[in-house]
């Protein structure tokens, strides 16, 4: 199934307690077309200024990124910059410059209108009804969203969680969202406003997944060296599609297994600075990380057989 | 196999978001032991006030829980009482009256000295290594301990350390103990100090052990409903070492199960307030919400099979 993501396309300023690193390759719709382009084509729609580099134009075509909605407009780059503290969960900000990105409207390439499965990144919900707008009956989206647009664009974001199949959100944007502390209790809350399915991200805590076939949960592959997160969550989003895109089934057993995927993409994404674990990554060693997943959760008791 | 317990009996005044009660049965060798009597015959050791109700003595007995080492002293029974606020993780301590538990010292009966499997609940590890100095070889021995100790007792706590084979505590105090915020690094140092094996509770994120077999990770039971979180821990011990006991086994696939049957029962603990849920608990129902455990981390994947 063919794969499209509308996000940005960055350059990322990141220092963490024992590295840094500058213009990093960066951008939600960078880290989820590399994981997803792992496992089947995708179409990328994101603008970049005329300061960025032909070889990350190479590195992503060459991933089989399809760039033909790549924009290139007059001026920057998005630019972000952050330091991450001795605890990795806290992620300061030290400036978000948008440039290009703060006129960025969504312009699907007509060969991109029959995108079966489609990943609206987290840009502002006014853009991701654009590019719904602009689709031919994908056979499922799923988007992405954070607590400003929680806070300052709630009208046109639940009109969204009616045109979408799989909201992907971290759980204090679910909490935040519904009013509702308890997770099981917010997940039915979210479920009730559109979405078929829900994906709690939860950091080294894992992912829990809610859906009318039940409840499923992943555990975060324990990992002593956490090097940078960034793009951890669009890495684990690129891995989920993929998943799905590749195995050509969106029943509850590919589900899952998409969601043990994404969670294996984003533990090898955030071993390495920007992508580069992740241009090194073989799918065998996918397939071992995989597998370690299932011996993480795996018991036996002759009970209940 | 025969199981021990050392800790508390107490009276706890518990308020919730939607209800409270006063002196309700409690304490930490309580809890324990009423979940570990589920599995298999449960010695406890601790002391009471001359306050301690005859109902409360009927309602330990009559699950199996053998009394010859709960001490009778003049004075009132550990009082306790806090308040959850809406984020049930917030636990704000109202009053903490030592009573009788201030000048407690364990006194194994002669009967007890050869239980096979033994958890020192939370109390002074200079009472823990009491214990165990009257003990006769026992096969496992696990603990519990708490920031306190950590903080003020920290050469015994330590000492303690190799003494025993598992050590069962919470993901902050693993932090605190090792100066460690990452959990696997927190994870092998402590294992370096001495347990063989180590069960960190996450409260809503489940729990995960580590051990030289590998890690293990176990959700938490996804409830719309926590009622009172009160015990959980120690809920989960007793469901753990009660688990190993029915077994009579203490491998790798033995030590997981007792995580799932541990985290079962501290499922049901928090459903109601006390003893309450775990009273009419059956074991046709444990075997369902382990079925539950099953289906809350099973997936397939035909690549790795």
């Amino acid at each position: 199934m063919s794969i499209l993501v509308v996000g940005s396309v960055a350059y990322d300023d990141v220092e963490t307690p024992s590295a840094k690193r500058k213009r990093q390759l960066g951008g939600s719709a960078t880290y989820f077309a590399y994981a997803a382009a792992h496992f089947a084509p995708t179409r990328l729609v994101a603008v970049v200024g005329r300061d960025f580099e032909q070889e990350h134009v190479a590195l992503l075509r060459e991933r089989g990124v399809d760039l033909e909605g790549l924009e290139v407009a007059e001026g920057k780059s998005f630019a972000y910059g952050c330091r991450y503290e001795d605890d990795m969960n806290v992620r300061v900000t030290h400036f978000t410059d948008l440039n290009v990105f703060a006129d960025f409207h969504p312009k699907l390439p007509r060969s991109y209108r029959d995108s079966e499965l489609v990943f609206l990144a987290n840009i502002h919900p006014d853009l991701q009804h654009e590019v719904l707008d602009q689709m031919n009956r994908p056979r499922l989206v799923a988007c992405d969203t954070m607590n400003l647009w929680i806070e300052t664009a709630r009208e046109p974001l639940e009109r969204l969680l009616g045109r979408i199949d799989v909201l992907m959100i971290n759980d204090e944007e679910a909490r935040l969202l519904t009013g509702e502390r308890n997770l099981p209790r917010a997940a039915r809350r979210l479920l009730a406003m559109g979405p078929q399915r829900l994906v709690i991200k939860r950091g080294e805590y894992g992912v829990v997944m809610f859906s009318a076939d039940g409840v499923f949960t992943a555990p975060a592959y324990p990992l002593e060296d956490v090097f940078d997160p960034t793009g951890a969550g669009d890495t684990f989003a690129g891995g989920f599609i993929g998943s799905l895109a590749r195995s050509g089934a969106l029943d509850e057993a590919a589900m899952r297994r998409a969601v043990i995927h994404g969670s294996a993409m984003a533990s090898f994404a955030v071993e390495d600075f920007s992508l580069d674990r992740l241009v090194r990554l073989s799918d065998e060693e996918l397939r071992e990380r995989v597998r370690g997943f299932r011996d993480l959760s795996r018991f036996l008791d002759p009970e209940i057989e």
